[in-house]
């Protein structure tokens, strides 16, 4: 495969950005195997994602040039390099069905990750994955009293490691507004239930006493406020009257793990980025 | 097509019912062709529909031999001819397209129904359906004061005209209490929203701003507390960022009928049974 | 809403082709709103549809102007002002669903186009929908004889009308090699079947015989090889063994017009190109 | 949770049937916790499938006080205990997403059942799931000259594991007449498109060359005719004009073991019957 590169882009809109970026780029050589672009109307902002083959130029070479642009037109960018995978630590607690899909899906090259570290409050003859047997794991445990401590660990594991994301794959912890804040914009959490219905606890529980028809998943990015971080993905299932709330927990996994690793690809990709409370996907 | 009735059932679970009510009909001379039964393990609730063939029994005959039965078990029950379709009172707003819809669905003959009349609080040129001119239109205008003689119009349309459903295809005004409860287990309303997401008013706006990456609706019995009711059928549409909320009230347009229709069908087929905050819905 | 026009392009793919097309609109103070672009690595094809606010340009000036920058790489192109509806003759048979929706769409403005007439096989009283009274209505009767003179009777009505797109809105006569060779490219065909399966007539026995557990509908354009054209849109609609035939006719409804509607929709807001035997669909 | 017995019936369909199935399970003090049943107006053939709490009888005292009745209905029948989970052999080539799929869903409780043998025609190291490491695993290699061999080995293998099902996990080999008659109803497939659709080898590379805008999955039963085997279960995926082949072929591993899973549990749990070239499938 030709290298590639992905250039991201959030700006105010004004008139000549997509005619000043691509000039750059084919001046520089390089040729733009895919762009999607939108313009937001009501916040009047601009976002673009483009995946260009550089052909000599190096990523040093071509943030140099590009960085004039960038002030140029106030915008927030990065410049990465697709054969460089991105670092991701996976926090988890009882049930793994959401981390035992996404190394899976790591083992087959659906999601371009390196699994940095997995993190459970849980020990690991419960969740410890044998498929992926070279990933450090890490027993957190947590109680009220510790969890400052706990989460500190997390935390200096996060900048031993240089994670670049986290992922709460079932970790069923809420972060302090601390670490929540620390992590903005960089951790994806999986909610089981179709947001903004039956936030908080026992989603599934909630969803029965209230007799939905559908239940649904949805992955986010974390916020303090808890299930009320910028939505990436949601998907939803059929279920019906008799459907107890057990038989809910257990169809939920399916489209649990379908919605997370969707987040997790879609944010790894560079496709997502953040606009005030919701997002933009730029889905291939 | 031979001659169909129709047996619901819902009583207090207990061993023998099935084998009961199955030998009445056999006895009768009657050949059950479809038959769904559910027990509620957590309300202890049992119920049941039978489609048979009655041979030659009348629908008096076959009821005054089951009420015994009926007693005994202290089933709420009703038979009755499938032949005869139900009668069915419309209450529409501004937005036409579910009555459209319910109107053509009934006009080739997938929702078996009478329609008896519509009613709107707009005027006829707005939205009166061209395609089903022999229904009776009748424009009732509403404000905060003329409520209570408004809702009395209504009731006495439904009483001199022997509705037995009445559907709320996008009727934007929300019943008083006392009209709620008037029409308790019969009366379907369609939500713009996939409840419990987004309860009340402007929906798709309160979904936009939220960010949400599914919008949804949801059929559902009206109750005394608004958009609380017993659900009967829901669905969702996938959408993206580019969606601006009119975007999303012209896509939900899809959704909110097809989920209407399917509510109102089931419960003419009498396949819903409501069970405390929820329904059983036995699908064909 | 400001004024809007539509830049679509096809061409070999090379290097710099986005900066040439963004550079031009820029110089010409053009502001981009929306733009998409695919590059087809296996036909090495490059497809791009912009969508910009011209200032104050005319149409003719940018055509003008850009007609070099066409020349110069080879492209296929067209630019019009989305202010200027499509021109759309539907054609329809005895099952009107597919007809009625697109016409309730249209109304509403939802599907942004110009009717300016239906053609039937079948007489007016049949089809004709009341919602729409303005339309011409022409009722042409077809049989293997009078095909040729019935084709070109709609060939004359298609020319004299300036219809742009020709809609088979469940249109049940096979067009001849000619005349699909006539509307090639602009002429949408709805398929009730999940293509390629269940090919050619009767497509719902046919299902109903293999026993699948969903049924499907495909919008395509018609080419001279039946049932063979380039899709546009399909989706699916789950039933089960309860499901008779004339069950999968009725629940099919449903899905046809979803998909035709969708079909046209995406094809008159430019954003179908067709790329060999598949399309490239630029959704929103 | 109570004993539970699963009667599941086929049989002509005639009046009476009902009455008289449930009064003898009544009569032996049975509860029925679950009843369905379809009549096919077409084949005039009923299914029935009753879960009951038995009380204190034996599974052989029920037998031998049912086998009378069955014997005047002529029913085909068997009276099973839910709580022997059934015997799976599973047999994998090279991709083992379903494979690991299934065995994490047995390991969850998901589907209930006693995988015996995992058969691959490729070496352990490629795909022995290490989350089941319990499971004997047999590496039965095959040419086109040793396929009698190796399938008399399979063979022998179902005999002595007494393996009820055997599950063909995407195992890439045809089975030779004799081994599918060997199978028949008791051998699952899963084939990667939405058949009838893209029948025999690549239908990921069918699907791209048609250009379809869905891709999908069937669960069906294993037939000496070549994926023409009754359909148990089908899902789709959309997918766009920016799938390449390889994009479908990861895209399609989550459809596709979604849906063995499920054609899997619906057959492990009685609620599958073969009728002709269909299936009746109770779903819950």
């Amino acid at each position: 495969m030709t290298c590639k590169f992905i250039l991201r882009i959030a700006c105010d809109d004004r008139p000549g950005i997509v005619a000043r970026v691509s000039s750059y780029l084919a001046a520089s050589g390089g040729n733009i195997l895919d762009a999607q672009q939108f313009e937001d109307r009501l916040s009047e902002r601009f976002f673009m994602r483009i995946v260009f083959d550089p052909a000599d130029r190096s990523l040093d070479l071509l943030r140099d040039g590009f960085a004039p642009i960038a002030r140029e037109y106030g915008m927030e960018w990065d410049l990465r390099d697709c054969a460089v995978p991105a670092k991701v630590l996976i926090m988890v607690s009882k049930f793994d069905h959401c981390l035992i899909d996404l190394l899976y899906r790591k083992r087959i090259g659906e999601i371009d990750m390196d699994v940095v570290a997995i993190v459970s409050n849980h020990p690991a003859e419960q969740n410890h994955p044998r498929i992926s047997p070279g990933i450090p794991f890490h027993h957190l445990p947590i109680t009220r009293d510790t969890k400052p401590e706990q989460e500190a660990r997390v935390r200096a594991l996060i900048e031993e490691t240089g994670a670049e994301l986290v992922v709460l794959a079932r970790y069923m912890q809420i972060l302090s507004d601390e670490m929540a804040r620390f992590l903005s914009g960089r951790c994806i959490n999986i909610h089981h239930s179709f947001l903004p219905g039956f936030k908080g606890a026992k989603p599934y529980h909630q969803a029965h006493e209230r007799g939905v028809k559908m239940i649904g998943a949805t992955g986010h990015y974390v916020t303090a406020d808890l299930d009320e971080g910028p939505i990436i993905a949601q998907d939803v299932e059929a279920i019906s009257h008799r459907d107890e709330p057990d038989d809910l927990v257990a169809k939920g996994r399916d489209v649990e793990r379908r919605v997370l690793a969707r987040a997790v690809r879609m944010h790894i990709e560079g496709r997502v980025f953040i606009n005030g409370h919701r997002t933009v996907v730029f889905a291939n």
